[in-house]
């Protein structure tokens, strides 16, 4: 059997119930450790929670070496844990469809991931448009598909959330070249450097899809007893100190409703010029009236 | 201290092990029991396993009495217990605001709700658009809205997750006429309803949001032993037998890459029409290309 199981967001203590039982009778343990990270809790801690070893499962073992996951789900219990839902990622919908073409039987225990815990800043969950993944940029590498993503989400008044990269277990250019298993320590993006990116890319296109002043909100540490959320222009908050990792961002769609706003007005600096700056962002944003076609002139 | 917990999609043990912990050491519990049930647990075996006596919250007691669960609040620590995650519903943004002005700790506790573990479907949740729901039609009473949003999400390719309504505690209109406080029994959308609805109102506007052959995954039972999926036409599920509750709809985007459509295949009674249904709807929705604008003719 193999069981996917959803950690949650920061505490060992944000598994379920169901969940703790199920791990606590598998006689092997994966953690994904590379899409996101258990904010509260190191792997040692883990395994004395739930009494047993735990495999951290880098993307190498799980994009190339699931057999090896598969193989142990076929004879005994196995679990794989993912921080917050089994379903987050692409990787993992592949591994539960190779166990069903194998005759695994796969039982899945969802938790709550940044995906609906976003919720928590007070913007309403059905509101909310295409997410879309922030990745650092490099001297050679400035990926910007997510923009049309944002206009899209925008175009139609919807909020869009920003996954912000984190890297972990990677190597640097030189260590990979001479095939040197030394990894780099782990960066998580900011909100700072993830609104200055934004900001670029909106230089360099230039079709609005957002301005400096789009109104946005960062989510810090959600689900922690550190949780912060600040509310702030994209410029404002590209000078934002978020602190420790992990943080999403998101912006705001032109369908705030007022409860919306009255939320997120208790994260700001400002009242008065968040209230303003929203305002200004759905006027700018405004689809263009409807103007009736010209009749011809005959003459 | 007011605690809001998140009780997950099904079992009583689908709570966190930090919200099990919390719940047992308040004084007061609140189950909140009109946007959602929980599937496989009832009232009673809920007070068991918390020790506690369990109140059934309806609409009346949160929107207009929240008053009484906020002042126990002040004195002593209660939870509110939502099925799904706490914000999921208007309402309880508007209890934990409600809370925060008048100085009452709040602690949020997450889980798993239909809005990411809508994932198990294998489609993306980043390809997700804005969520819509669909309520029992009356004869005088079809409400539509909803369609403007699908076409939104359809143009721009994104999956449309519906929530299907569900009825707890609600009056016949001759027993509220008379102010006789007897409920009718609990009612839950089917999906062959929720695809009739569909249709019906496709014919109405005409605008094309979708035809009756737009693939679409009906989920049943989510998060439960007895969860199933079935993807098809929406006129091939308004007409498949779907069960018990709980129900949710997912309308396919566009934007349905290789490893979705693999996964969707597994639930479908017949993969080659399945696929080229797909393909069909793929292309029929096509953005129609760009043609450069005709240069005028000067004489």
């Amino acid at each position: 059997m193999l069981y996917l199981i959803g950690l949650g967001l920061s505490y060992k203590s944000d598994i379920t119930v169901r969940g703790l039982e199920a791990v606590r009778k598998c006689s092997a343990v994966y953690l994904e450790h590379y899409t996101s990270i258990l904010m509260a809790a190191s792997k040692e801690e883990l395994e004395e929670y739930y009494g047993s070893e735990v495999i951290l499962a880098d993307r190498e073992l799980v994009e190339t070496g699931s057999e090896i996951i598969l193989r142990d789900a076929r004879e005994k219990d196995v679990a794989f844990l993912v921080v917050g839902d089994p379903f987050g990622a692409t990787t993992h919908t592949d591994l539960v469809l190779r166990a069903k073409r194998e005759n695994i039987p796969v039982e899945i225990i969802h938790n709550a991931s940044v995906m609906n815990a976003v919720g928590a800043c007070g913007l309403q969950l059905y509101n909310f448009g295409q997410t879309i993944s922030m990745v650092f940029f490099t001297d050679s590498w400035r990926p910007d598909s997510w923009y049309e993503k944002i206009l899209e989400n925008r175009k139609i008044g919807l909020h869009t959330l920003v996954l912000l990269d984190i890297k972990v277990k990677e190597q640097s250019i030189e260590n990979m070249a001479r095939g040197r298993l030394i990894y780099e320590p782990p960066r998580y993006m900011s909100i700072s450097q993830c609104c200055e990116q934004l900001l670029e890319i909106e230089e360099v296109k230039g079709t609005k899809a957002y301005t400096p002043d789009t109104p946005a909100v960062a989510i810090s540490r959600l689900g922690s007893d550190r949780q912060t959320f600040k509310s702030g222009t994209i410029k404002e908050l590209s000078e934002y100190d978020s602190g420790e990792p992990l943080h999403s961002l998101v912006l705001l769609g032109r369908q705030c409703h007022e409860l919306e706003l009255e939320y997120l007005l208790e994260f700001c600096d400002d009242r008065e010029k968040f209230k303003n700056d929203v305002i200004k962002d759905q006027e700018f944003f405004k689809p263009a009236p409807w103007v009736p076609p010209v009749e011809e002139d005959d003459d």
